[in-house]
C-alpha cells in the first residue's frame, strides 16, 4: 500500500468498524480481528510505464514484482503471508501474457507459502494494470507509530540506484522481520518503498518524534555509486531519496543494540537514532535538517 | 470475480492451502477458514471504455459500481460483507476525481456495513482503473455447485437491457440473499453478471446436472423491451443473454417452493427447473437447445 495520497488519508478519518478493524494510521496494512491471530491486508496496483516497462523486463518478472510489493508491504509489519487475489487488466490481443504473468506471481508466491486463492482477469485497450491484494497474519503486528526518542535506527539492506534493476528482483523481507523479532523487541518497522529519507520520516511522523541519520552509517549500495556516475547526484543521495529497495527501516531500544548486533540473524546496519523532535542528516559532527524526499520514476 | 478467463483456471489446478482454504471450483468468492467463521474474498477490476465511460457517467457512479459488483458477488454466496480495500490508477490531471469515486464507493459502502479499510492511489497517463477487494463472511457460503436434478430454478429480479442504466445503479441482493436463506434451503446461487444462460449454466456445470428454463417465465425487463427496439432482437434474448444483471440465480428443492411462493420475503420469479443433463430453453411446450453466450459490452 504504498504510493496512497488522497484516499488513504479520507480513510483514516473514517473509524467505524464493527470493533474488528484497527486501522494503523498510514501502516503498510490494515489490522482485523477475524479470528485468534490479527490478520493483516495489503494492496498494490502496479501499471505498465509507471512501475515497469513491459516491453523491457518482459511478464514473468511483472508477475515476480506484483507479488513481491505486497509481501514487503507484509514484512514491514512482521507478518506471515497466507493468501492472495490478483486482478489484472490485459492488453488486447497479448493475452497468453497471462500465463507468464502467473507464473511469476507463483515464483513468489511459493517462495514464501502463499496460496493465490482467486482473481479477475480483464482485456483491454489499455497498458497492463496488475493489482494483488494480500492477505496474511501476525501475533503482533509491528507499527510504524511505536519509535520512541532513544531509540536506534537499523536498516537491513545497502540501498539507492535499485532502478538499475534491484526494484524487479529483490527479495522481500518477509524472513529477516520475522527473525529480528525473534531475538529483540521492534519498536517500529517499515519498508523502504519512497526512499529511506521519506519512509523513516513516516515513522517519526506516525511516532511523534524526531530522528538524526549518521550519513557515513549509510550502507550505500554499488547501484547507488553506479547511477552517481550518470546522474551526477552523490551517492549517498541515492541511498537516502531512490524509492524501491524493499529493504526493512526498524528501530529498537538502546538497551537491545548490544543484542541485535551479537545476535542478530540477518545483516543489520545501524544509521541512526530517535530523538525528540526534528529530522537531521548528520555528517563529521554537523547536523543539516533533512527533507523528506518523494519518489518519482525517472523513466 | 466475473470475467475471469484464464488466471481462474489455473488457479483451479492449484490446491495447496495449508489446510484453511476451499476453493470454489468458479465460485464468486474463494473461502478461507481464519477464525470461527468461514471468511469469503472477492476482488472485481473495473476499467474506463470497458465497464463505464468515465465522461459519460462520472467518478461518483464509477465508485458505486466499484463497490457493487464486488457486493454482488459476496451477496451470490449469502455472505456478510466486512472490508474493502481499495486500488486505483487515476489518469494524471483528473487527481480530484479520486475524492468523488471515494465518495461513491462510501456511499454504496456505507450501505451494507463495509468499512473500506486502506487502499494504493496511483496516478498515471492512462484511463481510470480500479480494483476491489471484498472481505465477508458466511456461516455457510452458499456454492454453484450445490444443484441437483429436480430443484427449481429461480431469479431474484427482471433480466435484460442493463446497459440502458441499471448497470450502474443496481442494488447487490446482499439483503435478499440472507433473507432467501432464513426461510428455505439454498442448494445453489449466483449471480448474474454474465449473463441469464451463461450463469446458469456455470451452476449446472459445477452441479453436474442439466437445466431446462421455460422461456414464458422470465421476467423481462422494460430496460429489455426498450433495448430490443433499437437493438432488433427479441427482449427475451436481452434477458437470457445481456450481463450485469446482478440479480441472483437459485435453485431449491421441490418441497421448498410452496414455502417460499408463500413466505418469500423478496420478490422471486420461478422460471426452470433442474434435470438430470442437457440444457434447454422451453417455449409452448417446445425445448430448444440452449447455448450459453457470454456477455460482450456494445459500446
Amino acid at each position: 500500500m504504498s504510493n496512497e495520497f488522497q484516499f488513504i488519508e479520507w480513510i483514516r478519518h473514517r473509524s467505524e468498524c464493527k470493533g474488528r478493524v484497527v486501522i494503523g494510521p498510514g501502516d503498510d496494512c490494515a489490522v482485523l480481528y477475524p479470528g485468534s491471530l490479527p490478520q493483516l491486508i495489503t494492496s498494490d496496483m502496479l501499471m505498465d510505464g509507471v512501475d515497469f516497462h513491459l516491453n523491457e523486463i518482459g511478464p514473468h518478472r511483472v508477475g515476480r514484482k506484483a507479488m513481491a510489493v505486497n509481501l514487503s508491504d507484509l514484512a514491514a509489519m512482521a507478518g506471515i503471508p497466507l493468501f492472495a487475489v490478483v486482478s489484472v487488466a490485459l492488453p488486447r490481443g497479448v493475452e497468453h501474457l497471462a500465463e507468464l504473468i502467473y507464473l511469476g506471481l507463483r515464483e513468489v508466491a511459493d517462495r514464501f507459502g502463499v496460496s493465490i486463492v482467486g482473481g479477475d482477469t480483464n482485456t483491454w485497450y489499455g497498458p497492463l494494470v496488475i493489482s494483488v491484494t494480500l492477505i496474511g497474519e501476525s501475533e503482533k503486528p509491528i507499527l510504524r507509530s511505536g519509535a520512541m526518542p532513544g531509540d536506534k535506527i537499523f536498516v537491513t539492506g545497502q540501498l539507492g540506484g535499485s532502478i538499475l534493476g534491484h526494484h524487479l528482483d529483490f527479495t522481500p523481507r518477509i524472513h529477516e522481520a520475522r527473525a529480528l523479532r525473534s531475538v529483540v523487541d521492534l519498536h517500529s518497522m517499515i519498508d523502504i518503498s519512497d526512499g529511506l529519507s521519506q519512509d523513516l520520516h513516516h515513522i517519526i511522523t506516525e511516532s511523534s518524534c524526531g530522528a538524526v541519520v549518521f550519513a557515513e552509517k549509510i550502507p550505500v549500495s554499488l547501484a547507488a555509486q553506479q547511477l552517481s556516475k550518470s546522474s551526477g547526484k552523490p551517492a549517498i543521495e541515492h541511498a537516502l531519496t531512490d524509492g524501491e529497495d524493499f529493504e526493512l527501516i526498524f528501530t529498537i531500544a538502546q538497551t537491545d543494540v548490544e543484542k541485535l548486533l551479537k545476535s542478530s540473524p540477518v545483516p543489520v546496519w545501524k544509521i541512526g537514532e530517535c530523538i525528540d523532535s526534528g529530522y537531521f542528516l548528520e555528517y563529521e559532527t554537523i547536523r543539516q535538517p533533512l527533507t523528506p524526499k518523494g519518489w518519482v520514476h525517472s523513466f
